[in-house]
């Protein structure tokens, strides 16, 4: 495993946390002129872009294990490498809660139990929505992120525009998601500002690994499926994922 | 007929009904922070943009008996794919709506009489616009998606873009026309939510066939007639669309 | 003088004409999820980017006497045809304004006094600027606009990109202007709705053609001064704006 | 030193600063329809964007002190171009302020004390962020975004994205530090504002000059770290930043 790999997946998931979480904290709800949910799904989709080109040449920018797991399932990852990715993007994820807290924490107004960009279901979904509905959500959304990020990577979509396509799939199904369960689709994201939060986002943190690596993983057998790739044309390029 | 080409028509038309409606019946008017119709209409076009480049080199991305029409009629789609393609985008399009109703009302405050993302003249169009002026607004926006799609698949556009430009031009019509009709220039997007709304919503839905493929063969003809292509150039790309 | 080069034109400034003003009609003030000014800036963006994909191979997709007459004083475009195009512009804006009223005036609430995207100065400027500040306000933004045209079609720009840069410098420009002018730096969009509303419109309409044509200009000008081009570049590609 | 260079960084840096701030100072806040932080950030976004295309074959379309140094640093530009391109860069960020100023004047409701879209922290912070939480936040999303300005730029990066990459990731650092400082990271943007506004403005200048520049050099070094480019790559490319 590449040290320089794990480092640009850190990275890269530090910023997904940072910036997308930290779009919803500090930003969403300013008065008058706050960005709104569409601003938070608009920021968490630039982070996957911007990363995307800067990174995708050196880890392939999964920045969230249910895409390692899911670009694995489809043949396209390698098995061995899943622990490491994962634990980078772990790394990321907390690094930028922290960091998130201490800045955001440096307002009058911040209140912790606003929630801090934490994932919920029931009564933490922010349209208390059922764990039926958010477990459903989750599932499909994270198995169409995967599906999209299959094909812009295959070898026959065009080249260079994959990290457009990807991140602009993060930022739709945020456009969806938001009010179900804040929108997960990725478990590393997820853990951070549950760690900061504690108690019901802890205990909740369950879900949003659960639903995402099973709906990646289901979305990347149905594209390989669909497009019928050989399981050999994994060998050579095992880490491209946004950029090939 | 390629089973693989219908799966993707229908997963594809699956995503456009389901995170295009989604986003306006979970997200739209969410209190204080909802993404309005701004971001209904980016989550429609973004549902395009993703799935152009995830699929458009498997079918070419057509989600739409409207578009899959209108190239027939400017001759860039085999007459004889005209009715699996049709087929496969109703059962994504009615799959679709039937999964985001059991997530929608799976919160408390869901209400199938706002209308569930359903297109309508009249009484129930959006801004009660008349019969009239609705047939008119889904004829002229169909009419110029098409426009944009065949100018944008056109050997001489610059490659790889098509998705943006299709996809991008799906968020315009919706800009324009969420007041007015709800926007459908689609009519298996349109089926979908009619049938689980029922009552008004089916009585309405010839309207949102009619008017989308009427524009849409007009499209399909006119940038024939503007870009001169001999007939003959269907041949050797049947089925392309948004990305060649 | 080609007459499918001024059929695209007619075209595409109807486009730009029905679906920019369209957006600023029907959708900006919708009661709760109105698209703003946001979104009528985006509106007119996409208006470029999908039709200079759609057409920018066939006419350059100029949709704008600022922008032919700017390309002309830039040495891009050959000044024999700059009346066709401008009158083919002025049909399609014309025709675009007429057709919007078919359509908005088809609900309940409609009122032509509400000004129907009209561009207007003064006591007619939306945040009721001054008459020197609106004409300041067109001269730089459509220096600007044509200075990224020029630079964005240049020879050492990245190919296939303009559309996109053009594009989103129309949306940037309405980011800034509209409060002060119903932002025009296009006379032909200026005069569809004019003649429409009628009255003060008409009597103002001189502003929104002397100050982008002044702008745009200037913008032609200094952009071939920077980047020093031979007057000779201009042989091969004479209608080339958008897409080269 | 080209000329040329110099007249682009100072055209580029004008606009950043009159389109960016203008959209803050003239749209952001426009009653019922205003474009919110949300418009203003794609607008800070979208001059870069528009610029990168314009004038990155020309001076690499830094605009940014901050940007220059950081890219010295990560040993992408020649140390000796440093003070003439931050010269010109500071020349049109003054322009645009005083351009802004003369046009915005011209409203009746125009009022100095609302800001002028200067950045501050402490008690002139927008969300009243400690000065700590102001620096950290600077810092940090200064380093990301010449993190990203490095990586984008990048050999092995797709060709002709980086506009689109580096543009929209100023989009994504203002959607989450607006609320914090009125987010600088870049002391040009800064300093045209303060100069206008003068007491506070110029007194908490100083922040806006040291933050992003610790940031873009951290920036700049790290990225250079992480893909182990040789020094002498330098060498052949040495202002290219945007567009290579």
């Amino acid at each position: 495993m590449d040290i320089r790999k794990c480092a640009a997946e850190a990275i890269g998931t530090f910023w997904l946390t940072f910036a997308g979480c930290g779009s919803a904290v500090v930003a969403a709800a300013f008065p008058q002129v706050g960005i709104g949910l569409l601003g938070v799904s608009a920021a968490f989709g630039l982070t996957v872009v911007t990363m995307a080109y800067a990174i995708g040449h050196i880890s392939g920018c999964h920045l969230n294990p249910a895409v390692t797991i899911g670009l694995a399932a489809g043949r396209r990852f390698p098995g061995r490498d899943i622990v490491p990715y994962i634990v980078s993007q772990l790394v990321g994820g907390v690094a930028a809660a922290g960091l998130l807290y201490v800045i955001a924490s440096g307002a009058p107004g911040f209140d912790l139990a606003k929630g801090f960009a934490a994932n919920g279901y029931g009564e933490h979904s922010p349209g208390q929505y059922s764990l039926v509905a958010c477990f459903l959500a989750e599932v499909v959304l994270t198995l169409m992120f995967l599906f999209v990020i299959m094909g812009a990577t295959h070898g026959k979509a065009p080249v260079g525009f994959a990290p457009l396509a990807i991140g602009l799939c993060l930022t739709l199904v945020h456009l969806v998601g938001i009010p179900i369960t804040n929108l997960s689709v990725n478990p590393a994201r997820s853990t951070g500002p549950a760690l900061i939060v504690g108690g019901w986002a802890v205990a909740q943190l369950w879900l949003f690994w659960v639903a995402p690596v099973i709906g990646g993983a289901l979305g990347g057998i149905l594209y390989r499926w669909l497009s019928e790739e050989p399981a050999a044309q994994v060998t050579g390029m095992p880490t491209a994922a946004a950029t090939h």
